[in-house]
């Protein structure tokens, strides 16, 4: 009897969802805290992240464009502004030359699927309040009304989608500049205009035209969590919204959530724990260091080579993490060439070496340094030893893995097994062959029954 | 015993103020309309009406431009911005444009001073939505985040104030593309998001914070006043705003009031009624004849001239009613020197001939048509004889004043009292002297002691 | 035997044109000073001068703008460049903005035919060198290749020429900023490369190109005539251009050329001389005092009134010279309606009062200030008394015609010949009527057989 | 005794410049093809092109947007203008938005730099006829009065001969939309007012204002060299102009004259001759293979990647050439950091590999393939071999070079002396170590005292 992918689905689903179809949460952190995380994004292990907005129009200094200029008011900001534009240009005005007229979804989520990444999270809307599809709440302020004149949650999506990659949409709860959350905030966030006007009946709609596998929650510090209604929110994410099932959150849900509440853990941007924590946890990074916004004036040294990417990424799923890697499209809509070559690349690694990424999970031990660093991965009774430099050297030393007469090792990319010896206690010494060259830089073995 | 002029309005004021002493209106039509007009607004007769927004930027067709292009799709319109703009140009695009740069508002105030006006009225919002102040309820689409970077309805007020005139704002209840109010209307306004989150919240606050003499309601009749919830609003505002005592309204709150209920009547936009009406009422006209907004293509003889502003202007105060004429700003902050020639021309008449126009009452009697036709206004025993042509002939006869031997007839202007004789029955003839020369082409008969 | 039109022109030019059937005119100014003004010149008394260029633009200050902001570094204008554009912003980068959208030439020439003029003069290119016709001497710096993509001189001109009306064009022989021409000054004019690529060749194109009637010679005073080639230039005009017969200039082809040399004469931009001068002349004045050029900002204090422009032209056809009124259109190719209005109102007063301006001599006499200033004109045996202010009495003296028993006086306009009596030894007094109204303020007796 | 650099100069001076010292060149070709190429230009083998101009802001398509969309009419290109546009928009009112904000010379010299690079050529006019620099012959069509408000060559030619790079311009001869090229064109270039009044001028005053080392002539093919009197530039280039004894130039210089006369020879574009020509040539190639300026929607598998440039240019030094890399400036002033990337890469390689570049001489043999494919340079004695794929194997097989006992062969990066073994009749099997890994995929043997 052949088994469907889609009753393996269902069956997964009658294990995990079994919340979805009894249990109801209630509005509290206890009750959502207890929510399993939906199996499918601990598997896939690698996203996109994708900042695109009002800010890729002066691609200047970061996305926090708006916010260094007219809040901080940083003086290489206001040096920008005082040097190219006119006195009382303001940010708004940037908005008609956002013309994404370039902007084509397939080519982007082409590339997106060439890197390997299983799930796309876009800035659905940033603090500066642009939402990039047609908000009723932000009339004359978003993509279709201003702009690119083209809802982009949508097309995007439906690319994204048809590649059967997971889709995401980023929130950022406030908005630094609407003068409605001003004014709560100046109440001590006793009045909550913003929320009830703003924030949630757009929150809400969005979930219910997008139907979005994941929120990535930001911009919720200046206020606790019962300011945002966060718990009430996700209370009708989890039980009633058409998501229910499949939707994964974060941890950004009010001043004091992260690293404690919600989803999954982000804590803040660009967090690695130092070692396993007990909890699913996503690192987002971006490729430009400096940003993650497009930027017009970025240089190479800035940005990220595919090594450190890779190396990056192989620690964080050794931790237990998912990556979610940022790219900034220019307002003209394009992917710049100098990030699809680092998306290809992972693509290509991921290709020989992505057995060891989706769908692993820690090992008993996720790191050693015997002959070069080394990070573990594991499925069930293989274990994977991924090297993010080149040994230089034929013999490779590991010394966690228990091996068994059964232990078959072989490179990942090359079908030959390898010749092997047991160590004294635990560990083995392998036998390399030639390293093939790769621009990223690592390798992996793969050890078959060891422990 | 010198009265002074402070202790004359405390002593009107308890005469007609009676009601913001003791009673307090009820929401409600007949409550509302039995309120009595503040005497200040039936003394004016005459304002100027400024339209002035986003429109003015393409100041193309009239200040329905956007409506025109999008709403309609009238080919006029929807060619001139096929040929002179990019496709994906959005009517939010002008906004950048929308400079001001010119703007001062002691010369247009100057300018409204000199044309005798003693009540201005400036769009704050017009049925695009864009509002000339920094409504907290239009982020983003207002004249402070966006073009000028300016509160015009604050800085126009002042200047418009320091010279002891009336303040007034326009005020669009409706927004033609504001997607909470379309989809109000959709429901068959069963639902009121938009009058609750958007529409009253910026009434209420606009006057708070720039206590109007005078609201002029518009874009209301695509509903009910029961959706707008006018008369919750008008038992507020003569009830508890800052304004109550003073503030006048016309009759645009909901479909079917006008003519009917609110303040003053408008009824319909350019309406003069045939004869005498007994309720308060104010006619608008624009010096274009084709716009209120300011137009880049407009031609003389689209234009009213002096003499038939005048003509019109006479006839609404003879019938009891006030006076208020258009003219729109460049986008750039200028009155046109064609309409400031009018607007002093206006002037120019009033300071011969004011007194029969400011403070006058209808006469018995409002035209007769013996030698040219004759309007009459009236101060007591008072009456005054407009004729706005010239009758080319010294002996000039009227048929309805009844004379007595202390009759004086004088030419305004002119100081010394004219020869005159009665007319069997009721009338008298008058021997007119050389009439000075006015580009107004109009001149009064001031008649003292006749009945 | 009927004589046609054609028929008169070809006689009259037997009479006047003789050079051009038989002399040729050397390049010295005492030959080509020498040349008669064909007739038509001083028959038209009435043009229109036409100042359009990039200068429409900014239309703030004058059309010299870009001299006063970059050449003097006149504070206002720098002033207004720093706040409302941005840094490095610069004078070519106003050309995009010159859209010209609605310029018909027929509506435009509309207005200029029902002004009663019966010439046009328009820039083909002012000092800042955008020419208003594709030049190929001025690639991608004129009218074809930036901003209208349009050859203005040809669309204005076919519409003029279309209602019988000559058409002249202006043209700078100097261009502020055109760094051959700052090269050739920079050398004491020593060096003549701006003249012999540029100034010569495209103004020799631009006649064989255009043949127009008048060539309005300008930006000439910075270098000698020797430099400009200039007598060069007009002996080639006046013996071989396409134009040689018809054609009239002014005087301004050098240093210390004007009032001297050329054609009729300017002198200084609206100079005007004390007494009859013995060449003709021509005064050249514009509606807004202030500026040739178009300008958003100016105020009708700021312009003259259809009663000082009367009196200005009567005066200057009294002293024998022809009257050039000139109007900026906006950059988007309108004639503001306050132009117009002046326009229209001065046709309206030539239409009555026409038969005293058109193709009149000075008379022995020019002017006399007897009941009110008059000025005389004069056809044969007829003379014309203007006066441009209401004399407000009946008796009209006038004290130097000298009438005979068949003198005819009439008011034109008024059919019929009004009483009038002798005044000793020379002069009569005469029974005025009633005044027609005229915003114009200006009347005309018409005295037949007088001396 | 020491000798110096100078002296050293001055003596190879003595030999090669003979002409600069008494002969003088005539202008004709026999003549001027018999100068010898300066020196300096064989040895460094290696130089940036950079074109930069009004085609960058449109940044679509290629460097000829001008010319596919108003001349070809391509219909992409009229359909990109047509979708994002106004109608009427035309290639001059790109020139506003060429901002080059960001441009510093400095910055960008100094990735030439690492590129290892010896000379860097910037487009100082493009066939659109834009100048970068204010030339008084391209007045408001310059990178001074327009757009960057900058003299582009003077900054980054400042900025590169700090550097000790030799610095070229490439000039194009004809502008494919100048009026006065286009008459001389239609007379079938009998006329010459082009050539005298525009090329020529700005070329002499381009030579005498920024002392090229290298004029990069293009443009010239559809006019005889004659009519542009190439030989009489060229002349005076030689014997009389500021750079007479360093300046290289190609062979451009009219209808027929590539391949065949000039300086050294380009050929067509991207040209690479099939063995050793017999007369100095340079290979131009731009990393991005479908344009020469920058196209912002440029994609990576569009871009040449560091192993193809590599190949690229070793293949053309061991023929004799020398290889000119483009790269494609944004209008904002930045190099991509994906052609950073390269630039750098190629940097690294030369860093190890140089030597077998650099003032290298084509060795007998060029090329060989017997393990994989060779390429040889050589320095007297001493020959290069260089293989740009990895032969995956350690002994390597070279067929040509004829050892002797004095032969030793290192692979350059590293220190040790290998180990090596004649064969038969010629050639030798090297040992190869472990090859070092190397983006760039390229390796190089050296070996010494062979024949």
């Amino acid at each position: 009897m052949q088994v469907t992918r889609g009753q393996i689905s269902l069956f997964l689903c009658l294990l995990s969802c079994a919340s979805s179809l009894g249990t109801r949460y209630t509005p509290d952190w206890a009750s959502l805290d207890a929510r399993p995380i939906p199996e499918w994004y601990d598997e896939v292990k690698f996203g996109i992240f994708v900042h695109w907005g009002v800010f890729s129009v002066p691609a200047f200094g970061s996305e926090w464009f708006w916010w260094y200029w007219k809040g901080a008011q940083n003086p290489n900001y206001i040096q920008f502004m005082t040097k190219n534009y006119p006195p009382g240009f303001s940010y708004t005005d940037f908005a008609p030359e956002f013309h994404a007229q370039f902007f084509d979804p397939d080519e982007m989520a082409d590339i997106f699927e060439a890197s390997g990444a299983k799930y796309v999270v876009l800035t659905n809307k940033h603090h500066e309040g642009f939402t990039n599809w047609g908000s009723p709440y932000s009339w004359n302020w978003n993509s279709v009304d201003n702009g690119p004149h083209r809802d982009l949650v949508a097309d995007l999506g439906a690319a994204i989608r048809k590649r059967s990659l997971h889709y995401g949409l980023y929130n950022s709860l406030y908005e630094w500049f609407n003068p409605i959350y001003l004014s709560d905030k100046q109440s001590g966030f006793k009045t909550r205009d913003y929320v009830e006007k703003k924030a949630m009946p757009e929150l809400y709609e969005l979930v219910n035209r997008y139907k979005p596998d994941l929120i990535w929650s930001d911009g919720d510090w200046e206020a606790p969590d019962t300011y945002w209604n966060s718990t009430g929110f996700l209370a009708w994410l989890y039980n009633d919204s058409p998501v229910k099932d499949v939707v994964v959150t974060n941890d950004r849900w009010g001043l004091g959530c992260y690293c404690k509440h919600g989803g999954y853990y982000n804590c803040a941007d660009k967090y690695t724990p130092g070692e396993l924590p007990d909890h699913k946890w996503e690192k987002c990074q971006s490729v430009d260091t400096i940003s993650w916004g497009y930027r017009r004036s970025m240089k190479l040294s800035e940005l990220m080579d595919l090594p450190s990417i890779i190396k990056d990424m192989v620690k964080v799923v050794a931790l237990g993490g998912n990556y979610l890697l940022n790219v900034g499209p220019t307002s003209d809509g394009m992917i710049a060439p100098v990030f699809e070559e680092r998306l290809r690349g992972i693509g290509a690694w991921l290709k020989v070496n992505g057995e060891a990424i989706y769908a692993t999970k820690p090992w008993r031990v996720q790191a050693e340094n015997a002959t070069v660093p080394v990070w573990y991965t594991s499925k069930s009774s293989t274990v994977y030893a991924i090297f993010t430099s080149n040994p230089m050297q034929n013999s490779f030393k590991l010394l966690t893995p228990k091996t068994s007469y059964n232990t078959v090792v072989t490179l990942l990319g090359n079908p030959e097994p390898l010749k092997w010896a047991p160590l004294q206690t635990s560990g083995l010494i392998v036998l390399l062959p030639d390293l093939p060259f790769t621009p990223a830089d690592a390798w992996t073995l793969k050890l078959d029954e060891v422990a």
